[in-house]
């Protein structure tokens, strides 16, 4: 199997982006990610993407951004896996140059979820959820997460602020990144005041709705001096790993065992323990997936998940920084998009691009995308 | 790259399945896929499918359909090329194993279209064409194609029931076929006779909607002896290359740009002239899409598709069969599952199980899979 490396990253602003559809969006992420890498044509182009079909009537999107791009005679498809297609896509982008169908691959994830013509993008989101089991009962993909935070809450004894440092994180670094959707920095007192959506997530702890595309070019790492590129990327590891979709099925709804999986198995692909990340973009959709994401992953205790944005563990200079540009609760959340943007995110950070949010020394980053309420988990991890 | 192997296969009938959900069609096709390679678990799924989100409310399908089979921690992504997810599919299957990731992928196509509760399935097929300049006109998706026939037959000057031969085959083949939604021989005069749903297409030159879902397990090359299943049937080429979205972006509407690249790619990976095929499972979701891809493929010459037809070329015992077990036309386009029905019947055929429809001596066979009105095309060449 080759070794596959990013030799270019480009994204557009997060936002409610009603003045571009979604191809322009594509479209300024996926030139970003050319011009960074120097290169001019391609093999094949993927794109992660959740909603095209239910909120703008546009499947067939991987072709229709490749031709707005110039790329013609290439392979093009669109990957979906819920919330994680951005991450589903780049596994299938690193599977086609390892295994060497192509030498130079374009992932993209792009989301355009305002402005949608009388779509409802509530009932979109309800898709990653069990359609006949989950959203026909009424149940929003909101809801499904407020359950969860609720039985966390209840089972480990926990008080509800004991969730705003993650939120605040977020915001602090996303008040640097000016891709970011929401680039102020807030306080507790913004967080106990935030209303409630569905009780006990309240909108500090939610993740918006928002439109924007990411991009990254791969090629096998034995290549890279071909490539006028900046400081080339590796990718040390790439796995997905699935639960049951619904979250009454699982025997703990506490547990995110994909996550789980997942880690481990791109634990073991980078050969490399936990403690010796320098950051981890995790998938803050909402606060409470930010705990058992941390409690999954192998860094904190079950039920402690919290404890380490209390302790200021978290931060820029703390032991784990995390979401380091705004996470999906600042930076935004445009479903698809955002396992490329985490990517490109810890790439900003490993080749010394991550500007007021730098990580000093960065040299190990891993990105989890989380589709659905912890359905399909897949994690990357890079290295320079 | 390590060559990768089909090792069983699996189908559902094809019709319109009231009585099943998405997730259950799909079951019928992976357990059966699961049971004649005699394996109990897989490493990944890949799940083909354009119109979930569209018609059935139903993202993270393959997630969906991995916890309906009882396969947990594995990887599931669904893949999106309109018409041609199936054979995109296959394609991330084929990397997944060339790679080196993983050793044992199924490979599922599968698409829900009738009985969806008031969704409008001709809109949803309007999404494989360009929304903003194309369907938002109000031109369907068979009006398109129906625009592309009337300007071959006026620039060929081919009379109306030229295209009957197409569609006679495909009935005389699909009436052996117990999978297939239409089992009923049809003549010339039923095709003359029948009414015309976008001048100059009548409902025998269209597929028709329907609900069916068809899978494949992969295995490497080198693994095969390790399984029980009946005769492995080697992946010899695998391709895909794409097109304007928008038909009137095209130097040419009447040339498969698409379809020339990828066959050409097939032909050279697998190191054969067309001439050596044995079948081929052309993609004749309307008649003039089989002249078109006849041409676009080196079997016949511009403006000429039509002429192989006419000639009988196209039958079992014929120079080049196609549409061998029915094709789209006859048994069914349910359009995410079509590419990986097409592999399944060429498999069919390369291991004597194609019944009375048997190619007699059949090695080689190509599939081929368009999504849109061309602007994906995924092909495949498989050999014993």
């Amino acid at each position: 199997m080759r070794s596959v490396s990013i030799i270019g990253i480009g994204q557009s602003p997060v936002g409610e982006l009603w003045k571009q559809s979604a191809r322009e969006i594509a479209y300024t992420a996926v030139h970003g990610a050319m011009t960074d890498a120097g290169i001019e044509t391609a093999d094949a182009l993927f794109v992660g993407n959740m909603l095209s079909g239910s909120l703008i009537d546009q499947e067939h999107l991987a072709t229709l951004v490749a031709g707005y791009a110039g790329l013609y005679g290439i392979e093009a498809a669109k990957v979906e896996a819920a919330c994680a297609s951005g991450a589903a896509a780049l596994r299938v982008g690193a599977m086609a140059v390892a295994s060497g169908y192509h030498d130079v691959v374009i992932v993209a994830g792009v989301e355009k979820m305002t402005d949608t013509a009388g779509k409802d993008t509530t009932a979109g989101l309800a898709t990653a959820s069990d359609a006949e089991y989950e959203a026909l009962h009424g149940v929003s993909f909101v809801g499904l997460n407020a359950l969860i935070m609720q039985r966390y809450m209840y089972e480990y004894n926990v008080p509800i602020d004991a969730f705003a440092p993650f939120s605040i994180n977020a915001h602090r670094n996303g008040a640097n990144n000016p891709n970011a959707m929401f680039q102020d920095a807030i306080d507790r007192k913004t967080y106990v005041n935030a209303p409630v959506i569905a009780t006990p997530i309240n909108i500090m702890d939610s993740s918006p709705v928002c439109d924007g595309a990411a991009a990254v070019v791969l090629v096998p790492t034995e290549q890279v001096r071909r490539y006028s590129a900046a400081q080339p990327v590796q990718i040390l590891a790439s796995a997905s790993a699935n639960d049951t979709l619904a979250v009454h099925d699982r025997r703990d709804p506490l547990w995110l065992e994909a996550a789980h999986l997942s880690s481990e198995k791109a634990y073991r692909q980078a050969g490399i323990k936990p403690a010796e990340l320098d950051l981890f973009e995790l998938h803050d959709a909402f606060t409470i997936m930010s705990a058992l994401s941390l409690e999954a992953t192998g860094f904190a205790k079950r039920g402690e998940g919290w404890r380490w944005a209390q302790e200021e563990r978290i931060g820029i200079d703390g032991e784990l920084p995390i979401s380091t540009m705004g996470g999906l609760k600042s930076r935004g959340h445009p479903v698809g998009a955002t396992g490329v943007y985490q990517v490109v995110e810890v790439v900003q950070q490993l080749t010394r691009r991550a500007g007021a949010n730098q990580v000093k020394g960065a040299r190990l980053g891993m990105a989890q995308n989380i589709g659905g309420s912890g359905a399909t988990i897949v994690t990357h991890i890079l290295g320079v």
